[in-house]
């Protein structure tokens, strides 16, 4: 197959070493198209007031590819736009060194990387690693693998990316897959107030994912339980529940500027 | 009602301006927090590897509130957490230059800002204006005015973002109000490629939405129909209708490194 890697740690993440790593011995066709810096917590932003400066990259055992002076998402629009000859038959996105497991679905690079390609149709996973510190890399090269797989020979339901969190555990220590859903939660944030030598406050933004629904069978009671956690998400955030509450307001009349 | 102003477009931003001067004269209790500088695409991007300079600020007719160095996303959960006393009754985002229809909304900023309230479970709403260029404010103001009186006596579901969109017209020739989806659609990327004057490649990206669902009922055809939009949105992406499909994976064993 032929994959393209991304990520939002950049591309001299070592977590994009891994996926390089796992799949090349396979002979898949990689390519690598990646933050030329650390882009965490970049969403689904997109850079459309700068333009994106792009460089050819090489590696470690012949990782090759582009970094990008962009977000996760611009660097894989331009992947599949410009850089790729012919688009992708896999893209995957990570591994991303902590967890993007509930409410952070919506903060992380990661993902967002992987939604461009699901967005353009193609199949895409997010991998990330329930550690900041100490990451155990040993799991994740053959879980991808296994992954990739399946999803050769299996597929992607059409306009779903699959989130994968792996816990921070050697293989054997594992319990095995478990699919998810997103847990509800939200962040509490924690703001840390400092003051400039001249003057003038400032703010670090720190935080702790509190969960507001129920656990079980979420991402997160997932690898609180020693599984890897598969969650399938899909990027049409229209509330089709709540359409009805809002009809009344279609009998409204558009207010004149004065009244 | 206490109600807090953010938006993408940066606290200079006319739209801002709109939204202050048309709730004020009602007895609001008004207070901006915004980005000092432009984040259009920003998406739900949030700064954590750089501090967040806070300035206070003064606008135009009483307009007063703290420039903020960093996303919109930023602005709203700082505002929640540290600027604010108490939490907000209501968070409006915009007015935005340039709609929010369709998959724009999970690249938009002025959505973000506005989805802080919502995952806040504060009622929330982002309004945009279809224009990039020649802006016709006259409508907006009125428009909020409406919104914002119907959710003070109404409120909204639960965990369920308005995202508006008004037609660039005058009052008298905009049709009416429209509940809607967000357009099933995805972005046609055009790059533009030049030289630097040394050497080296560099893009800039634009593109187009191309509308991939059915048009009827959605965002964009609310707007070709001179029609306000109003899209209730949320924030859980889980593929509840995929998870089937995924629960072979279940049966897998995890395999060892070397395997």
């Amino acid at each position: 197959m032929r994959i393209l890697l991304s990520n939002d740690d950049g591309i001299f993440a070592p977590g994009l070493q891994v996926l390089h790593d796992a799949l090349q011995p396979l002979g898949h066709d990689l390519i690598v198209v990646a933050p030329e810096s650390e882009q965490s917590a970049a969403s689904h932003a997109i850079t459309i007031s700068e333009p994106l400066r792009v460089r050819p990259y090489q590696g470690n055992h012949g990782l090759s590819g582009y970094a990008v002076r962009g977000t996760p998402a611009d660097c894989v629009k331009l992947a599949l736009s410009v850089l790729l000859g012919k688009p992708p038959d896999l893209v995957i996105s990570g591994v991303n060194q902590g967890p993007n497991t509930g409410i952070s679905v919506i903060y992380s690079g990661t993902v967002a990387a992987a939604a461009e390609g699901t967005l353009n149709r193609i199949p895409s996973m997010a991998i990330s690693l329930d550690a900041f510190d100490n990451p155990c890399w040993e799991s994740c090269g053959a879980i991808t693998r296994k992954l990739v797989d399946y999803i050769e020979h299996q597929g992607l339901p059409h306009g779903v990316l699959l989130n994968v969190n792996i816990p921070n555990l050697a293989p054997e220590k594992i319990n095995g897959f478990a699919v998810t859903t997103a847990a509800r939660s939200r962040f509490i944030e924690i703001f840390h107030k400092r003051t400039r030598p001249r003057g003038g406050a400032y703010y670090w933004l720190d935080g702790e994912l509190q969960i507001t629904g129920k656990q079980a069978g979420t991402d997160v009671e997932a690898l609180s339980r020693d599984y890897v956690s598969l969650s399938p998400l899909q990027f049409d955030i229209t509330a089709l529940a709540a359409m009805d509450s809002l009809r009344g307001f279609q009998d409204e009349v558009i207010p004149g500027p004065d009244r």
